[in-house]
């Protein structure tokens, strides 16, 4: 099962680090991270440099694709390169996913038109904007589109996928080794739970 | 605040990926991977490069140190480059801390003997052996040394010390921001959680 996940200038590294550590952990995981062309990538803080081992054209049939997002998407949203990529590989592929605003990503090359999708929280509207029923869930599964809102969902994203893909056994397994027992210190990880003025200093202007 | 993060060939990139992405967006956040020569490292897959832009000797007096583990830590904690600057950084640090086995690379060090700390389920005993007062906590604060359990654990330990270091109100921001709120769709996260022929079949023979 090849797995390809998608990188870019300025990506948010956990986005594409939870479903990694998640989904490489399957048996027969073949993952490999891409990018337009191979090389070193930065994060959007670029005090991270992650490595593309492969360019799109590369890995033309991924069995699962992962999109992670950034906090700015315009550059992969406005590649053509990235667009087209997105469209053949979805053709083939058996799982397509995103996480955080790589649903925005995904949007763009027309793969979430009228489905259930999710985004991080700020973006939930620009989601929408595109014709997609976008919820505030953690975890969205629409067919083969699976989709997670901000950051670390990528991590409940994975498990759920393992899950689907390898039975719960391996799903389980692989929470067990990552040592995935959530105890946030705080319960601010979402709009409802944050306090209500830290919720309005973060959220985008209108 | 500078922080380092040590990367080395194996490192188990969530380890050092889930306190990067918290600690990183506080407010004056200096992050900067170092290794025992710039350049790409391989996790232990070998599928993920992560880069690191620093050596260790450039960044001698980092204020926070990041040590992140990996199933076979042997490398690191063989490496007298590795033990020197741990022993040199740890000397003016204002918090030592580390990931899943990344505990056992500081103990080798000798920098956790006498205290309480924790590591990967797996590697109690192990830390126990270098005199440590190993707990089977996910966060462990000793003083100045915060020690985390296993792999996604650094989050938990990320927005622990976020809260330490830039009060309550900026480690909400920060969990807000990426969105952890985590909702994991099986409950298998630690030996005490986990179906038992599953954390049986995981369990490293003694």
């Amino acid at each position: 099962m090849q797995i390809a996940i998608l990188l870019y200038e300025g990506v948010t590294a956990l986005d594409a680090i939870g479903p990694y550590e998640t989904l490489s952990r399957l048996p027969d995981a073949r993952p490999v991270f891409v990018a337009d062309r191979p090389g070193l990538v930065r994060n959007e803080k670029g005090s991270l440099g992650l490595f593309a081992d492969a360019a799109l054209g590369d890995v033309p049939t991924p069995d699962l694709i992962v999109v992670p997002g950034a906090p700015d998407t315009s550059g992969p949203r406005e590649s053509a390169a990235v667009r087209d990529w997105l469209r053949a590989a979805d053709a083939t592929s058996t799982w397509t996913t995103s996480v955080c605003t790589g649903s925005l990503i995904l949007a763009e090359a027309g793969l979430l038109t009228g489905r259930r999708a999710t985004t991080h929280w700020h973006e939930l509207d620009v989601l929408a904007s595109y014709g997609v029923q976008a919820t505030g869930d953690r975890v969205v599964t629409d067919g083969k589109y699976v989709t997670a809102a901000g950051v670390s969902s990528g991590i409940d994203m994975g498990l759920t996928l393992a899950g689907r893909i390898g039975g719960d056994r391996v799903a389980q397994s692989i929470q067990l080794l990552i040592e995935y027992d959530p105890q946030p210190p705080y319960d601010a990880g979402s709009p409802q739970k944050a306090p209500a003025d830290i919720v309005a200093e973060l959220r985008p202007a209108a």
